[in-house]
């Protein structure tokens, strides 16, 4: 049983969180998020698999392996990535950490650190050594919208989340926040960063912490598209600290990851929702592929497809294109067997085209939230992605110059 | 030695060519092309390695198959593609293929057949019924133009290049013409198609003239992207015909590989130059990789990134999109070894960033012609590859409704 409520990082027992301006963003705007454990908890991650790795996603690993996978706290700034900064960057991302563990009164290795912002510029670390203790003086069990706000960049909205489940009578609750791409506000970087951390008072050994997380990553986080470009700062973070009094073993798993899930989809797709210049939410389905893998891939290659986004922007049901980059995605079918759709409107099927029934599947794309289906006809397996449309807002965030 | 030219796909001797309107565009624009070689000749090519492919091309292997690479004529339309349209779809292609050959007198399988326009919308036969005579009737050496502007669907002008080499005293002539995706018209459905028809009055076996081409493609044709998606329809045909008295062996295939380079580029160019939307042109090298498949993957990951491309689009000098997006790519590189140049300025080596040269990037970035480079510090493999900058215009192109 699990029910999705308002909530979000700091909602699950014994987490408290801040958000405050350590003056990092020359708007002023919040930039330093702080969460913090009361006892130790059990902590899970997954970081961008870019080659070109921030200083904080290396710092955060090393901490992780150093510490076993027990943590106290993560600090989180916006305003700058700390990526592609050499030496420096990496005694920074240290900095960070150990500064926020003397607060604490833990291990620098009990703490995470994440970044995002510009790339290839140093942290300013005079306003960081100001603002770290200013953080943790704000730390609340209410302040979790605090620390939602200060993690974003170009979102337009900030991102929660949060779902309860009820185990042998005592309700264990996941709460979450999350950042991606959205509008671009006056002299800032645009960054493509995700940034998504999530709490429970579950206790959970962890390797199955780590199972949850992983498998839940794969269908939410890992199955949306804004650009198709990768950060070198994504990170995905889990803590469990028991303070439910609640243990998930493999009874509960099935549960547990089901909220799980539901938390990091709903954070999935706000991100999606918030993408930069982003007018519609697309749900793009593919079914009777050979293998999940042909019906990912092929999802994947539709969801990035700059026809696709820009048709779909248009409000055209130019179901031709959905075929050709389904064509293009490397998997096998026989476009004869092959069948597309529009919301439920069928628009190929049969090798032939029913564009009598384009103007109605039309109407149906000018909805906020639309989905696109294409059967490859070619097996049992299948697969859905999340991606936005592209506007031409999408290319003047881009296109403006960073300072 | 080779030497650039003016003329196409009629230059070489023995060819005549043909552009004429047979009203399958709406517009009454040029929508029928016609190469007739006077004699028997050798025929290569490349087609789309889509799933997807359109009648045309499924027709013209077929022709190439059973005719043995010897050809008579080429037959092009615009303004349909002949896609998705079933069994009715290949009846038409081999329609027209058979039609033609009853006017050049030859057999039906010694004309190929290529289309390019909305896809999913069967051939209006009447019109090609009747058009394809009249382009007949004007055939001439000195058609080619219009040729070239009867193949164009979206571009925004036509393309053609020609260029000479002198072998044993007489000169051999390669000329050729091609489309691409430009500007959309009214009402006109966005197409990517690249189609491409380059003849030679050289005689050349048919094993080295295939291998000639194939090498050039992957240098020319498969080294561009607009959009990165491929059509059901992209085609590109050689013809050499033997007319000018020289036949390229082994001693000759130097000059002669090259000079049909300098064409397929020349017209490669042509259609990035002519893209959606398109302001620039970008030349993206990826060099200091381990191989040239590193290389080559690496720099079609940045030339197809909307980051960059909306940066470069911006004018502004981002080499951490660069960076970001190689560190993607899936090859191994050590970011530390990596450099990043835009033009001639470094704005990235030896782990650290260059920032104080942005204004100077920027400026070079207010060109039409700009290039960026990557060196990977992990070997001595290089690759070259064109894209165009991603515009609001593309946006708007691609975003109208078909009908």
């Amino acid at each position: 049983m699990s029910a999705v409520s308002s909530g979000g990082v700091a909602t699950a027992r014994g987490f408290r969180a801040a958000g405050i301006s350590a003056g990092i963003k020359a708007t002023k705007k919040p930039d330093l998020a702080l969460i913090v454990s009361d006892v130790p908890a059990t902590a899970a991650a997954m970081f961008t698999l870019n080659r070109v790795q921030a200083a904080p996603v290396l710092v955060s690993k090393e901490h992780l392996a150093a510490s076993g996978g027990i943590v106290r706290a993560v600090v989180v700034n916006s305003g700058c990535a700390n990526a592609c900064t050499g030496d420096a960057g990496m005694s920074d991302a240290r900095a960070m950490a150990a500064q926020t563990a003397r607060l604490v009164g833990c291990a620098p290795e009990q703490v995470l650190v994440a970044s995002t912002g510009v790339i290839g510029v140093n942290l300013p670390m005079d306003k960081l050594n100001a603002g770290i203790p200013q953080a943790f003086a704000a730390l609340a069990s209410s302040q979790g919208p605090q620390a939602a706000q200060a993690i974003m960049t170009t979102d337009p909205f900030p991102k929660e989340a949060c779902a309860t489940i009820t185990i042998g009578g005592t309700t264990v609750t996941i709460g979450g926040m999350a950042k991606g791409s959205g509008m671009i506000g006056p002299n800032m970087a645009p960054s493509a960063t995700m940034l998504a951390f999530v709490t429970t008072d579950a206790a959970i050994a962890q390797p199955l912490l780590h199972r949850a997380l992983a498998e839940v990553t794969e269908e939410t986080f890992n199955a949306i598209t804004v650009d198709g470009d990768t950060s070198t700062n994504d990170t995905v973070m889990l803590l469990a600290n028991g303070a439910s009094g609640v243990t998930i073993g493999d009874a509960d798993y099935g549960p547990f990851r089901q909220a799980l899930r539901a938390v990091c989809l709903e954070l999935a797709l706000g991100i999606v929702r918030g993408g930069e210049g982003a007018t519609k939410l697309v749900t793009v389905t593919v079914s009777g592929a050979a293998s999940v893998a042909d019906a990912r891939t092929t999802a994947k290659a539709i969801a990035t497809s700059l026809l696709v986004k820009t048709a779909i922007h248009g409000g055209d049901p130019n179901w031709g294109r959905l075929l050709a980059v389904a064509g293009r995605a490397g998997v096998v079918f026989s476009p004869a067997r092959a069948k597309i759709t529009i919301g439920s409107i069928v628009l190929f099927e049969g090798g032939r085209p029913y564009d009598d029934r384009a103007p109605e599947a039309a109407q149906y794309l000018k909805a906020t939230d639309v989905s696109v289906g294409v059967d490859l006809g070619a097996g049992p397996a299948s697969s859905t992605v999340w991606t936005c449309d592209l506007s031409a807002e999408y290319v003047k965030i881009n296109a403006e110059y960073r300072t």
